[in-house]
This record gives structure tokens, sequence and C-alpha cells, in this order.
């Protein structure tokens, strides 16, 4: 039997926001990738999954940088590809554990990519999750989109100019907000007026809520924060 | 204690890509309303939930018509909602089901603000679900998004201009297809070249996928199509 690799998004934060398809496949396969950011940093993918887990499994935390310099990145997906290679080489079928949903802003693909690569012929599943922007819609009861609204969905990065993406958008979601803070402000004034709610750590401990009409007073926020904005 | 009001998404059509939150649920509420499309259709959220049924549960079709008739469908959101209303009113939980994610192209919020005019301090809970994007993007393993990309969600309806709103995007989703094919064919030409995949019925037993270089041999799509687009 060739071995499978799975890649299962395991939702926002909620042990119980991941599919029934996840705990069922986190039974069986015993060998669990859990990206962290750094070194020293919790893995909040692991932390989403302890409720599941036995004495049986092992879970290997891999160091994957939030960083915009690619070489490091690349060096990082193919040393983590090569960890991840080892397992599948000596026939063993592997979990990669990512937060929210496995095809939207996760570095599941970066992974894949290089893993196909090492392995040409690797077998893989993907089992999609439940992104943070639809629970923390689910948390504030709040419509991302109706039947006649499109919806862009933008993860901030240093490259992107929001304020030309909002302009001819009535319904949007911005997500890893944290040090785009100044920028969002202004781009939402040049833009709006815009309604909505800000969510960070959704599903989590540590979850906060703000309806959007206190941004101004906020002066920070992490890095794990959607703001959800609709305008007429 | 007031009675609560579940809005549970259940996902796309796999009966393994619910939620654990919503199989837990499912276990402790009774009353369960399904909406279908007519009288004569089978309810596909019913389906899905089929395996966590027991004897006890009592579940409920509603007929929710979809149609571009403004009128008509607002009389259905209210006949539903009084249905549900009197339920509640007895001191009844009740849960709600719907196809994909309760807060994307679904009628739950209809419902549900026609229901807040009927009891004003209803108590609501919303269980986010799997939307039939990812479900694709996962069937296909195909990365909706990375870091450097927005995602344009379009649900297709009469008044988009579907050109303009492609123009300047280079990944977008397209929901909803079915009789849009003509003029979905004609955007595609001239705002690509796009590469992708066009998926019907996504995880159901119907399921079809094509490469999106067959569309133009494609003749007509089920409504429960959905197509995945990137360009460079």
């Amino acid at each position: 039997m060739t071995p499978v690799l799975y890649g299962i998004g395991v939702g926002p934060g909620d042990p119980e926001l991941i599919t029934v398809k996840a705990m069922n496949t986190l039974k069986k396969v015993k060998v669990i990738f859990a990206p962290k950011a750094t070194e020293e940093y919790k893995s909040v993918a692991r932390e989403i999954i302890t409720p599941y887990l036995t004495k049986e499994h092992n879970v290997i935390e891999l160091t994957m940088p939030m960083l915009n310099q690619q070489d490091v990145l690349i060096k990082s997906w193919q040393e983590n590809a090569r960890m991840i290679a080892s397992y599948l080489q000596q026939g063993e079928d592997v979990a990669f554990i990512t937060l929210g949903d496995v095809n939207l802003y996760s570095t599941f693909y970066y992974l894949y990519y290089e893993l196909k690569t090492l392995i040409p012929h690797l077998k893989v599943e993907i089992i999609p999750g439940i992104t943070s922007f639809a629970a923390a819609a689910s948390r504030t009861q709040w419509c991302l989109a109706d039947k006649n609204h499109p919806l862009i969905i933008i993860p901030m990065n240093k490259e992107i100019d929001l304020t030309e993406m909002l302009v001819n958008q009535s319904r949007a979601v911005l997500m890893k907000v944290g040090k785009y803070l100044p920028r969002i402000k202004q781009a939402l004034k040049a833009t709006g007026p815009w309604q909505g709610w800000i969510i960070s750590y959704c599903g989590q401990a540590n979850e906060k809520i703000h309806p959007l009409s206190e941004l101004e007073e906020i002066s920070a926020l992490p890095y794990m924060t959607v703001i959800l904005l609709a305008k007429e």
C-alpha cells in the first residue's frame, strides 16, 4: 500500500470545530506533523487536536517561520518536507494539520509541492476545515454575504493596495491583520462607510470581539485577527 | 430556560464533512428544520445528516423556493419563520440546517431576521460549516489562494457584470453556476487566460469534476456547480 499524506484543516480554535472526517482520520493516522511559528511558540493546531490524541500518537512539531524572506521560507519548506518524506518513505501514513482550512492561506500546499518533488507518486488526501472568517461570522451572527453580494477575502501583506482593492466591493474579509492596522484604518476611511466586526483569536481562550465602530480607539491588534466588512 | 435556535452548516455533501460540534448539537436537539427547493425535491441537507438521526428526531422539511421574485421569497421566509417560531414558543430548542456554511449564500439569515421580529429575545447559536468551494478545492488538490493573493467569491446572478468583476482579480470562485454558463464562458475569455476546475455536486454521489480546459465542450451545468479560477 502506498502511504498517504493527509492535509487536515483543524479549524480556527474550538476543538469541536474540526470535521467528523478530520476526527476519524486522526484516529487512524498515528504520525502527525503540527506547524508552529517559532521554536519557542506552542503549536495552536496541536492544541486544537489534543482532545482527540491517544498515547499511540506521535506528534512532531515543525517550525515554519512567518516571514517575507522567500529564501528563508523555501529552505524551511524543503527541510520540513524532507522530515515528512522520511516517514512516508518508511511506508507510514502521515497527517499535516493546519489552522483553519487547508486550501486558503495555509502552508500546506508549499510543503506538498516540495514533497511531490521528493516523492513523485505521493498519494494525498485533503480534508477541508472551517476558516477563521466563517467562525468569526458565526460568533458575531453576521451574514458574510448573501446571494446579491460577492465577497472578497484579503490576506494583509505589504504589497497590497487595500484602498484600490476595496473601492468597488461591498463585502470583504481582512485576514492576518496584525501590523497593518494603520494602513487598514486609512483604507476603510477612504472607501467607507463600512460596518463590521473585529475578531482576534476566534474560538480560542483569549478571543476578543469588537464592533468596527471601535476601530479608531484600537492601537494594536494581534496577527490572528479577522475583520468582517459590509457596506450598502 | 429560553429556547435556542441553532443555525447549523452541514457542509457540501459528505456526511463526514459536518463538524463535531454540529454532530453533538444534532444529538441533543430533536426538532430539525431542513430546507428544500420545491415540494417534490428531496432535502439534500436532510440527507447529509441522516447518519446522525435517531427515532427521537423530528425532521420537518421547509420548502424554500430559489427564485428572483422578492415578494415570493419574503412570503416564504415569513411562513417558514412562523412555523419555526411555533416550536420555539413552546419552549423547544430547534435546529435549522443549511448546505455548506451558514454565513455564506445560505437562507439562514433571512429566516433569522424574520424570527427576530416574531421573538425579539430569541437566543441563537450559529455553527459554521465547510463551504462547497473549500471541499471542491480539497477534492481537486487546488490551493484556492496563498498569502500573496486575495480571493473573490462570486455567487452568479442576473445582475452581476462578471467581466468587470474578474478583470483585476487573479483568484476567484464562481458559485451557483447553472444557467449562467454562456455568460461565464464570455467573461473568462475576456479576462483570462484562466486555469482551474469545474466541480458539480461536490462530495455527493453524483459528483462531477472537469478541468477548466474542457469548459468550451460543456453545454450545460447544474445549479450546484462551483468553478475555481486562478491566473498569474
